[in-house]
């Protein structure tokens, strides 16, 4: 089993779809990573920063699912990140209705020693700054440092990004961001720019249409799990890149066999996050639940 | 090896991409369908009707196959079906810049005897009623018929078009397409509705992002062959259901699993199409290459 650290907000959400509203809930990066990756590993621990008004219940809830929050800084004065986001009948666009960063303005993580000999580091969505100055206490010797992003870094903080991207073994990026990143016009040749980048492998999330892997010369492409019925596409990456952090948690090796099981766990995680409101499908998820759809979904592709 | 009937269009395309205008070159559905099948198969019949304005060079072509081309009349007084388009930078998008029927327009079809007893039948993209007569002419006591069709006749043919759903065994659609015809929301929804109208199987095709089987109990789903740059999506869905077709009419059973092997082989086929201009790519195709292209792609999709 490998020691896993994963970096990202534990905040509140709130979010409306065509048939619901949820009021404030539990969201943030971290804890859609955290809840998929215990699927697999009980030695993560999760470093992020929440404010006094956050609900007790939500930490222990993580805790309960054997992550590690002694790394979760609770600043009683403040307020915890908070986004809200408005779905539509075309659940691939969302409108942003707020995002007040709150705690998380100020948030310089601090990695206690014990998790600096990490050997799996999920660096979810976040200032890149941040995710560099993680990356810098980090004194494992032999580690994945896996980094999910998104474009509202590329457009504001590139330089930045960039210099974490340099660092990291593996990238999770979903197709547009893919394209908007390498600057080229297919999947291909996005991936292609991207390894130049740094990364050993990058990892092209396509929602509803599955997923891809690249190294410099291997590949491997799946569908997405069929889902029956979308309830709330909130966490889905999130939940992807933990159950693919997760997976390689507690593999042996890190060869491209197991990174493409780690895709189709990702995918498979994914599948179940979207299938409940916010995360209320990731909490009621075990090991048994994910294997059988995991097999199920090996038998819809296999011919 | 089974006997197959295709019925379709053989024309003239005119094409517009953001890179080149074809001028008039060889196209139509059952061209492509039939040149995607020839690969697979040596008794495969054509149901078509040109022009004397059609270059016989072209039909040539189909007949150094290895295609039937007997019953792909003639009329030498009348004009080629004719039909322009223009793509842009998003693949995904079209515009018909012109349709002429010309011969087509009073298309009616014979189905000479030898080929009443084909195993196989292939309803390219046609007007309903052109696809329900031929399939009153038959005359095959076990046979798999597959359809192809489009939204066009859900617009302005939809009951005729529903006479013809049927009869079929197997119905291949686009993913639009499913969810117009079914008035559901989701593609397994669609595919169970679609199921209810009389095929024993659906296939929904997703362009670059594959395609889906679905009978009463089993489903199966596979990414699409990536294509590292795409030439003309021309023909591509036609490509498709040949390489569909051609790879049952080489099999002894049409359970699942040889359905599964079709679908890939129809993506297999699909891919190539797109990597050239009109017809050029499946003109220098051979068997050899096609299978290597199958494994290929099987080792990309396989954990």
């Amino acid at each position: 089993m490998k020691k896993t650290l994963i970096v990202g907000t534990v905040a509140y959400d709130e979010i409306e779809t065509p048939k619901k509203h949820s009021g404030k809930i539990l969201g943030g990066a971290a804890t859609y990573i955290g809840l998929s990756s215990a699927l697999f590993s009980s030695q993560a621990s999760i470093i992020s920063v929440v404010g006094g008004d956050f609900e007790p219940s939500f930490l222990e809830l993580l805790k309960s699912k054997g992550l590690n929050i002694d790394s979760i800084e609770i600043i009683s004065k403040g307020k915890t990140f908070y986004w809200k986001g408005k779905y539509h009948k075309d659940w691939n666009k969302r409108d942003t209705l707020s995002t007040q960063l709150n705690v998380l303005a100020d948030f310089n993580p601090v990695v206690k020693k014990e998790d600096t000999y990490s050997e799996i580091i999920v660096l979810g969505n976040l200032h890149p700054a941040v995710q560099n100055s993680v990356l810098s206490q980090m004194r494992s010797k032999t580690k994945s440092v896996i980094l999910d992003t998104m474009n509202f870094w590329m457009d504001n903080s590139l330089q930045e990004l960039l210099k974490v991207i340099k660092q990291v073994n593996i990238i999770i990026i979903n197709d547009e961001e893919a394209i908007q990143l390498s600057g080229k016009d297919t999947l291909f040749a996005a991936a292609t720019e991207i390894l130049k980048m740094g990364p050993e492998h990058v990892v092209i999330k396509k929602g509803e249409h599955g997923a891809m892997l690249f190294s410099e010369k291997e590949f491997f492409t799946t569908p997405a799990y069929p889902v029956n019925k979308v309830e709330d596409p909130t966490g889905a990456g999130d939940s992807f890149a933990g159950g693919f952090a997760g997976f390689l948690s507690q593999s042996k090796d890190l060869d491209f066999e197991t990174l493409k099981l780690a895709v189709v766990h990702g995918t498979v995680l994914a599948s179940f996050c979207v299938e409940g409101f916010g995360t209320s499908k990731m909490e009621k998820l075990n090991k048994e639940t994910v294997e059988k759809r995991f097999k199920e979904f090996k038998k819809y592709t296999r011919y």
